[in-house]
């Protein structure tokens, strides 16, 4: 029997809850995108063991030990076996293909909903992340710590460029939102997950919970169990008000 | 007959190259990320529609007519029937998915090999690009048009914290493309084609193309009769050298 995404064998004589696989470990970092594969856990319903790592409190950087377990020093990774993987966008992908039972992603293909889909992974961090990016620079730029005369350039970068691209990216964002409850159409899928970071951060660094569907979005994910649960486990977590 | 992409009859009937779709045309931005879009699909062998979209000479943004394509008003975006579709990385695996006949990447499921293509399709936007589009705007801050001032700042930004990380990303690359001469493994895929921007740029942004490895890869794509077609037909593209 195969289940709707091909090559993954329905797991049998497993209750829906708590599969366990051979320990999958998340490497999760305060404050960071780390959260939502603990989110995507806690939806599957896998256990799962938790490594706590915390930010440098005055660069804000990752600490060193992650280049221990990815050289890239970055979180979120997970080791599963074998495996070691970085990125969270491929990290959610995989779990959902390896334990979610077809339930949080559209069959393999290019079926509308697929596409749909795989738009989101992608556009959360393509497209979405770099001008909150930006922002983030602009506003350290024209931070007290920064000498005075950076504070005009921080002011226009962001109104000439930065500012209006958010604009844009998050007007975008609550049209599509108004079409469908959920990024890949009515049901909840891994790219709400994915799409979650970037809603998020852009709540705080954009002003995006002004615009009531992304705000209704923020709340409807705020409110579900397994978002509930993955934020009492992963400690300090900044944007999910 | 169901084509190693499930849900994807393979096409028969047709030869195996110059499959024709309902015609697919590419909203093409000259010297930019859709380059990769044409490669895609010159190495399926599908035919396309090209339209040629200028940047502003002074500011390099794109023009206004590309948002009457999509929203966003960006490049690349293809228009197939009835579905309009950005974001190159959900662009190439479309094609990818509903053109290649499993040609271009691993089975859907949680492989190795799957999960190792996905995380570079993935990584490709969502980590590489980031520092080089730091590199960008810091580049732009020391810049002869930008107020005195301004350089010391771009400076500081690039010699604390992007130069250091782009060292460490593209050292990454190089150790993972020592182990296997292709992205996902022993065969060409659809994230060759995606981790070619960054690698492009990089290699003009960053000095990657010092690296042995990374310089062979370039080398090895640009010999691609598929890639230099989509080269001829894309016009104006500086990184391809």
């Amino acid at each position: 029997m195969l289940s709707p995404v091909c090559d993954t064998p329905i797991r049998q004589g497993f209750p829906a809850k708590k599969i366990r696989p051979t320990m999958l470990t998340v490497h999760h970092l305060n404050n960071s995108r780390s959260q939502r594969v603990l989110w995507m856990l806690e939806e599957i319903g896998v256990e799962y063991e938790l490594k706590h790592y915390q930010r440098d409190p005055r660069t804000m950087f990752a600490p060193p030990e992650l280049r221990t377990i990815h050289p890239l020093g970055k979180a979120p990774v997970v080791t599963d076996g074998e495996l070691t993987l970085a990125e969270s966008g491929a990290i959610i992908e995989y779990l959902a293909d390896r334990y979610g039972e077809g339930r949080f992603l559209p069959p393999p293909g290019a079926s509308p909903e697929r596409v749909r889909y795989n738009y989101w992974m992608h556009y959360a961090e393509g497209s979405a992340m770099p001008p909150l990016l930006l922002k983030l620079v602009a506003r350290r730029l024209e931070s007290a710590k920064m000498p005075f005369f950076a504070k005009p350039i921080a002011q226009t970068m962001q109104s000439s460029f930065i500012d209006p691209q958010l604009r844009l990216h998050f007007g975008y964002i609550e049209a599509e939102l108004a079409k469908s409850p959920w990024f890949a159409g009515d049901a909840f899928s891994a790219a709400d997950v994915q799409m979650s970071f970037p809603l998020e951060t852009g709540g705080q660094r954009a002003g995006a919970k002004n615009l009531p569907h992304i705000r209704a979005f923020l709340e409807r994910i705020h409110a579900k169990p397994a978002y509930q649960r993955a934020l009492a486990r992963g400690g300090r977590y900044d944007y999910a008000s």
